[in-house]
């Protein structure tokens, strides 16, 4: 199917976005405009999560907005004019879920048996589509690894999107909704919170080049990764959305070419003329949740979707770096040094 | 390695059981007090659960019984006395779990994540054996079925159950604990909570062979299982918490023998005499979550533990059944009808 077909089919559809203020969720909810449908959001803006209101700036006026938990009964008006729901609220810090596997647990695995209980009552029989995360596989035994691949998450992150994930399979396999599950690779892009910290490697990459600084990197910076820029990302949600009838309801996206970190830090030093990268050692409690190599196999989502990712890296961090550029004081408070708002909570 | 040999490791140890007040963890009770070990045991006897005090009437005195929760603080201190730790506690209701499924979430996964909190603080290092089901893998896509069969749980207590699992497992990779998990098949046996509804299908039959009712079958009964006594599921445990290094963390757990649910009705039958056995249609919500054939592929946990069940059924039902005429009182209030506990919470 044709991207511009698939785009058509969301002509004046209600959809509903969880996590809409995000950065995956905010970058998908201006696609899903600029492809007609008629958007509602849900999104509770957690401290610690990504949610941000400025993301939404370019549809400002053009989205219903309800500010409440997807655990929370104010979903269901939403939920039940919904053709398509997107489900992208979570917390994904693998680091916030090792300090506080509670809060995880209830942010990413409790408010989601909730959603769906509503799901099941207000939108029976409707798509789901759930951005789970490679970080299930844990540290891959071959690359580049495929749905097949056993799931062993090396955090508490994993472990309950993983159990979601689950919920989302439970609930197809007894036609209470009809559930596709995207497990995506580290997606990168305009939007990223990358004031926070604990948001992923790409996320503390951007902040150091928006900020000039020199790019820190663990270790030799060998390990492989397969960054996929967001709108590839957005491009395989609506998509997901979209298809009748999948023949597989796991499916992993990942990036179109694999990179190692160093080369990523090169691309961005060069482009922003940062000084040297500088090389430290491995601190403890990253080692314990590094997954070394990872490079995902998306033939199954390439296949069932028809999705194929396009953004070539250097272009991709290019206009990722010149959006921060136009928007740096929504994205980062220049001169204050970065802290982890849960510490202070 | 021999199973006076096994027995003989737990001589003067201080052992902690959760669930030590229901029906697997009673057995292993007193299996451990026999073998000489100083058992201590937490267990909030949570209703709708299997806990009977009775249960551990043959060891009277010669345990320490905490009655919390094991999400509770007071698990600390026979955490901080425990060399090994027998994690039993739990609801194993697939029914319940889908008529209550945060009820589950709470009791199988939140609590469990606030007990594994605990051993990493208060038993660093320690071996802790956890008592799956091998609800996890749903229906069979082959059979027998191995550890390397993918998990695709047909209810929310199967969901919950995995995500425990993981925990364990994360926590093991992490060096804080030192964990083994296995994936028990159908138990049956002594101190079986046949009062209760929804604990499973051999609980229902037994339940019906106490009282001399016909058994009754949904379907045709050629559904295969591979019922496994509960004194061979012991000498998994107490071989899982004796074992140095093993090489696999997660071992099936099944039975000697496939039978088929008519097979074991027969037997029941035959043993006491019953009415003819009644076929009905499977109930619409029983179904839902039936996972058709099923048979363990035991060979991993014969290889890793030096371990093979030795209980032939037809003994095993009958000693089984001699029990509950002993104690009758105990687990059935005749001529009172079965409901559901949870149904008039």
């Amino acid at each position: 199917m044709l991207t511009s077909d698939v785009h058509r089919t969301y002509r004046d559809r209600p959809v509903l976005v969880t996590g809409g203020l995000g950065f995956l969720g905010s970058n998908l909810v201006i696609t899903l405009v600029n492809a007609g449908a008629r958007v509602m959001i849900v999104d509770s803006s957690v401290a610690g999560c990504g949610a941000n209101p400025f993301n939404l700036d370019p549809v400002c006026g053009k989205v219903e907005v309800f500010p409440c938990d997807i655990g929370d009964p104010e979903v269901d008006r939403p939920l039940s004019e919904a053709d398509i729901i997107f489900n992208l609220a979570g917390e994904v810090s693998h680091i916030h879920s090792m300090l506080f596997p509670e809060r995880d647990l209830r942010i990413n695995t409790l408010a989601q048996l909730k959603f769906l209980e509503a799901c099941r009552r207000e939108a029976p029989g409707r798509r789901v589509v759930y951005a789970s995360t490679r970080q299930v596989y844990g540290a891959p035994q071959y690359l580049p690894v495929d749905e097949q691949h056993p799931v062993a998450p090396v955090d508490f992150n994993g472990v309950h999107e993983c159990a979601t994930a689950h919920y989302h399979h439970l609930l197809t396999r007894l036609n209470c909704i009809d559930a596709v599950v995207l497990r995506f690779t580290n997606v990168y892009g305009p939007r990223m919170a990358i004031k926070l910290p604990c948001q992923g490697v790409l996320s503390v990459f951007l902040r150091k080049a928006v900020r000039g600084e020199p790019i820190i990197l663990y270790g030799d910076g060998t390990q492989v990764r397969d960054p996929l820029h967001v709108s590839d990302a957005c491009e395989a949600l609506l998509r997901a959305g979209a298809v009748s009838n999948p023949e597989q309801r796991t499916l992993n996206v990942g990036g179109r070419t694999p990179v190692t970190l160093l080369g990523i830090a090169n691309e961005l030093q060069a482009q922003r003329c940062l000084p040297a990268t500088e090389f430290v050692p491995f601190p403890a409690e990253r080692a314990r949740i590094d997954i070394g190599n990872y490079r995902s196999d998306s033939s199954a989502c390439e296949s069932t979707l028809g999705w194929l990712p396009v953004t070539d890296l250097c272009k991709g961090l290019r206009e990722t770096l010149k959006y921060y550029d136009e928007h740096v004081t929504r994205y980062l408070e220049i001169g204050r040094p970065c802290s982890c708002p849960l510490s202070h909570s």
